[in-house]
């Protein structure tokens, strides 16, 4: 059901990172639910997690054991989110981090822990625990897809992009991952994503590329503008590319950040076009505002619109509706100096229907899988973009036959 | 398809008020689709307004008419909005205020006009022409109901409601009516509701009770976040019960306030219950917070997630839902000390799942119609409380096909 979305056919390894996935039995389809990512010594890692005040167990424990020193693991699983259990959540948590410390021989603080899934039960620890062993003999240079497959909950399809690139003289690798389906309006990060490269960075330029990539990729997608609980995006650099440490701003940084932020944009926009009963995908971009927020504002209004979602869900160019959210999103303009297109389409000039506007203009473009809309406030020069899916009959039948 | 809700069996005439209504072929179906209420001259007149920048041109020119002088008739189309119309909605809400005027002998600006229906296409001008004698015509104390018919849309029953108290030994009745069922997050007013009474108040008075009653009854109440353009609430006060007019606060003002704030409530929960595709009504308590700002933000967190809405729809007590929708409200609170009940049943405490909640407790009030629920801050003495409905197959469906 993905929209204009194909699983990659590859993705390159990155030198000094080793995965691992295995079938714990924490998911009731007996599929892959228990991932090990192995960083090399060398590697930095940069975080970001999700906004929510009731975030999960394992979110409070990754940001305190980044904060305490550098990560060997990442542990993630799927299938249980480990959220809203409380004391015994946070238990459960820094049990798993031990377990993997004790048989890798590394400190309980080196093992950042992830989750995603149901909110509400406890770790079945003793899953964890037997399958541990089989998961670190699994650990290759050449399992990204078996750890793209182990962290998927209500995805329909592994999302993962590779590239390539040189910086002095050196070929730089970057490779990311990420799952997520519903639930989304990602506050920082999105649900779950995992990014490395080879590339030799400094932590703080890297925790900086991490930031301004986040902010342009998975917090800037919606599907129902529910912030998951256990949102988190990590970045890892092992810095065995052999290029020279980048640790100021300049052209090598400037590469660096620009194919990290278009892996980040593929995989937050490979998230709506997966998204929970999607069957289009839609851009809104925001030009001509007074600043990026009031763009933001007027984009997230249109696209948390049920009445705009279920009119694209329908095809149907019903421009009102896109009118109604941009005048009740709280941002002041004059109404007379606005203009909405539909595409190519000028839909809304002059405080209401664009003269030259037909109903059929709008219906080829709302025919479209990929719908463009782009409003002008003409108060301003900041702008922004953000990506969202239509609400369908599909959307409502997964979320009310989730635990089903 | 109405959650718990009837129509009423008989609405109580209102000395000073007419009403008719006819159906003039704006809508499509043939059913009533222009109404008129007429005030005697006596008559204080109260009013608010939707929020929205595109507010719709009936809006614009109702406003200006009120502020100008005190309105003798409310001229009402249903099928179409008159909205995103520019400048010619606005030569056309005028032209049909002309016509009434014309024929009742009034002024052009004793007419208020108000629309509902579809955003963005002209009113046919030649049906209210061809019309307004025969609506004149039908002019009667007794015809509530038909007017209750004549404001409706996509409502699958009309909404109205008649209480009588005794003020100062005489008999005072408040009537009311209100139609809406989608685009309802109203900011100030709901889509369509005209509310009468037969006391004796002072114009300021009167617009003190339409605010607050507004505040607690149909500003309190969200379908789907999405704020109309059309919004309006009127409440007129003809001021022939004979009771003293009523100039200050006191008992007889405290007694006028709760009666019309109880039909304001009755007819917003009304539309709530009525709502797009509705199978639950929700009640959406937050006590104990630090302001009623707070408390109303972490309580439309909650209504307009699609979560919670399909969680509700498909009467599962996933209640990590309610607990994500609460943690995002951007409301900072101790995690700790929230407690969050589904009815009497206590799901969450200590940071998560209450340790007596058994998901068989969760279930038996989550099959119920009527869903209430309780969001405890412990962080102040505030509160405010909401109401909404789910999100089912049939929103989508009738959001989907609403022009087709």
């Amino acid at each position: 059901m993905a929209v204009g979305l194909t699983e990659p056919s590859s993705l390159a390894s990155v030198k000094g990172i080793r995965l691992a996935s295995v079938a714990a039995g924490i998911k009731k389809n007996s599929k892959k639910d228990l991932v090990l990512i192995e960083m090399s010594a060398s590697t930095e890692c940069a975080a970001m997690f999700t906004q929510n005040r009731f975030c999960a167990a394992p979110v409070t424990l990754a940001k305190q054991h980044l904060a305490d020193t550098r990560p060997r693991y990442l542990l993630i699983n799927s299938g249980n989110a480990n959220a809203g259990t409380g004391e015994q959540g946070m238990r459960d948590a820094t049990r798993c981090c031990e377990m993997l410390a004790q048989q890798t021989g590394c400190n309980l603080q080196q093992v950042l822990p992830f989750s995603t899934g149901v909110i509400g039960q406890n770790l079945p620890l003793e899953k964890f625990e037997a399958a541990m062993p089989e998961l670190i003999k699994q650990l290759s240079e050449d399992h990204w897809f078996e750890a793209a497959h182990g962290i998927m909950t209500t995805d329909t399809l592994l999302k993962g992009i590779s590239r390539q690139i040189e910086i002095q003289g050196k070929t730089v690798t970057v490779t990311g991952l990420s799952k997520g389906a519903g639930m989304i309006q990602p506050n920082m990060a999105t649900m779950l994503s995992f990014i490395a490269t080879d590339a030799a960075i400094s932590k703080s330029f890297l925790q900086r590329i991490l930031k301004t990539a986040v902010d342009l990729s998975f917090n800037s997608i919606t599907v129902d503008s529910d912030t998951s609980t256990n949102d988190a995006c990590v970045l890892m650099a092992t810095g065995e590319a052999g290029n020279p440490e980048i640790d100021r701003l300049g052209s090598d940084y400037e590469q660096l950040f620009n194919v990290i932020c278009e892996v980040c944009q593929y995989l937050a926009q490979a998230i709506i076009r997966d998204a929970e009963g999607a069957t289009k995908f839609i851009t809104l971009q925001v030009n001509s505002a007074r600043s990026i927020n009031e763009a933001r504002q007027v984009a997230y209004t249109v696209a948390h619109s049920p009445l705009v979602k279920t009119a694209m869900f329908a095809s149907d160019p019903n421009w009102g509706r896109i009118l109604a959210a941009v005048g009740r999103s709280g941002v002041d303009f004059d109404i007379d100096r606005i203009r909405i297109y539909l595409g190519d389409v000028c839909i809304v000039s002059n405080g209401g229907r664009d003269p030259a506007y037909t109903e059929e203009q709008g219906q080829s473009v709302m025919s479209q899988q990929d719908i463009p809309v782009l409003i002008d406030l003409d108060s301003g020069n900041e702008s922004a973009t953000i990506w969202t899916s239509d609400l369908s009959y599909d959307y409502v039948k997964i979320n009310a036959e989730y635990r089903t």
